[in-house]
């Protein structure tokens, strides 16, 4: 059966970087959200306990209850409130309508809108936000935003500073009016994180750098934790002439040894039509298209590395890292080495 | 959260469709694999079995735990051998290695290679077959193939389906000699198997029909079980010029209302990086760039349907519905309605 192999020295690697940038492991949130983007959220979580991180952020409730056991805090971040919360975690409040759903004396950190829209109530709303929060005794234990083109060298990324800095401000007037007084601030993800010099929030939220993949700044030395290998179904030689797959896309020139191995569409990895070449880890292409559970190519012994770098299926598909990496099926193995 | 619907009547209706076309039920391997093409495995093969289906086809012996409760038989596609078998199952033989590796006495169906050269033995290496399988004693209870392209008008279909006529009426001669008097053979998928008048197997193995997606005869009124489901986030004005989500990808003309709804590509979602028109049910666009745990789309109430025909998503992303349909996440929740 296929495997993912996890590199533990790697990991190691990239959150003792990170911490040695911010400064300290306890102003660091690790964004595990999504199985871990894909890598096996649990198996990441006990390492990063290990060595002394105590605070992670989610997607929702699930994925904290699987998570509690490794952190101190728990953010949730895409929660939406239905009154039951627990005061085992702190959830993030997207708007006004999420702190008026949510149940009376919850954990929470107010998502704030900076410019890109998508959730975050705004410096208009600020008042409002409070009046909810003091009358329904919601405790304040922080704010943040997000950014929506950190990984991009614009000027958005300094007009978002600069809208943070200033609902920042505000917040903190009004909060310490009524008592919070210690409140934690986050606006920096990955991308973010890794253009700033210095740290003036009390927080960072770190996802996809600790996996290894940096944006910008290569002097971090970070390391791609996650490499993906396939076993060996079956093997053939394919004689000149003859077709594999669907629709028979490949055709071979000479005979050749071919084999299937065991990863497909249906594992997560993005379908490869049999159009252009996609290569695998040794440069060997895949042959022909891919089907839902095996895909084709040379055979080059009973395992192969599917890939140790998501930039290269992410190049060719003309997307993200993210997407190659966290649509990796849950019930794939995962193994440190 | 997100909601995976699966439309009970539309199940019932199609396996009694496909049930009335090849005459019996017993006749029909019902494949399940990969979570049932996403849909739930476990929750369609109650239903199955409740209409008196009693043979599964899935990819791997952990699939097979899951859905034992449910059939008589199941049969397992691409497993690896390692001499460890169940006897409670039956398992695909995909090449002769395959043969050799397996646990003494096991139960096996014998893939053949009619075209597609992707798994299964050839014509010309079932003599040995036999001898590995009566030097090991297995229990031979079947042999099938794949089609490389039946879901395409060309005379391929027919190629394969001469291919395998001759291989079984090899396979019937050597078995007999062997004593394996009753076996059951099967070549027809659903593509083939909508393209068939008559069923001369004893068997066919019916996938993606099961699930309403037909690829040629409509008029077997096949029906799609699964709808996709997304809840709002948080909601807000976006007003003239604004832009919405990653990279600000889609600005608006004049204020309008807008939500932010809990499905991203995190959730098995294709990654739509907001360039041209990909559109929910309802036939309103998707706003900017997806992010992994959600999308931005006109604010049209607490619910969206973001799909009940995986078509329209294959189409914009220039794949099949299969993939669609196969990458949503285990962890939605499925409900039937």
């Amino acid at each position: 059966m296929a495997r993912i192999y996890l590199d533990k020295n790697a990991y190691i690697n990239n959150l003792e970087c990170i911490a040695k940038k911010v400064g300290d492991k306890e102003r660091v949130i690790l964004v595990l959200k999504d199985n871990a983007y894909g890598h096996g959220a649990t198996m990441l979580a006990g390492v990063a306990k290990d060595i002394g991180f105590k605070f992670c952020a989610v997607k929702n409730e699930y994925e904290a209850d699987q998570l509690e056991p490794f952190f101190d805090k728990i953010l949730i971040l895409s929660h939406i409130p239905e009154g039951n919360e627990s005061q085992r975690y702190i959830y993030a409040t997207n708007c006004l309508k999420a702190l008026r759903d949510i149940k009376d004396g919850t954990r929470v950190h107010l998502a704030v809108d900076t410019l890109m829209h998508r959730n975050g109530i705004q410096m208009s709303e600020l008042d409002e936000a409070f009046e909810i929060i003091k009358a329904k005794n919601l405790v304040l234990e922080g704010a943040f935003t997000h950014h929506r083109g950190a990984d991009e060298l614009s000027a958005e990324y300094f007009v978002q500073d600069q809208n943070f800095k200033s609902i920042k401000s505000k917040i903190l007037k009004i909060a310490s009016e009524l008592g919070f007084n210690k409140l934690d601030f986050h606006s920096r993800a990955s991308a973010a994180f890794e253009r700033a010099f210095d740290f003036d929030d009390e927080l960072v939220r770190v996802g996809i750098a600790q996996l290894g993949y940096a944006q910008f700044d290569a002097t971090l030395g970070l390391k791609p934790v996650l490499s993906l290998w396939a076993k060996k179904v079956s093997s053939r030689v394919l004689k000149a002439g003859q077709g594999v797959g669907y629709g028979g896309k490949f055709v071979a020139d000479s005979d050749m040894n071919i084999a299937t191995y065991d990863l497909g569409y249906g594992d997560g990895l993005l379908r490869y039509n049999g159009v252009g070449r996609l290569c695998l880890a040794s440069n060997e292409p895949l042959l022909g298209r891919m089907s839902m559970d095996s895909f084709s190519s040379k055979d080059t012994g009973e395992w192969v590395c599917v890939f140790d770098d998501a930039r290269v299926w992410a190049k060719f598909f003309n997307t993200i890292e993210y997407e190659i990496l966290v649509k990796l099926s849950p019930f794939i193995k995962r193994e440190w080495r």
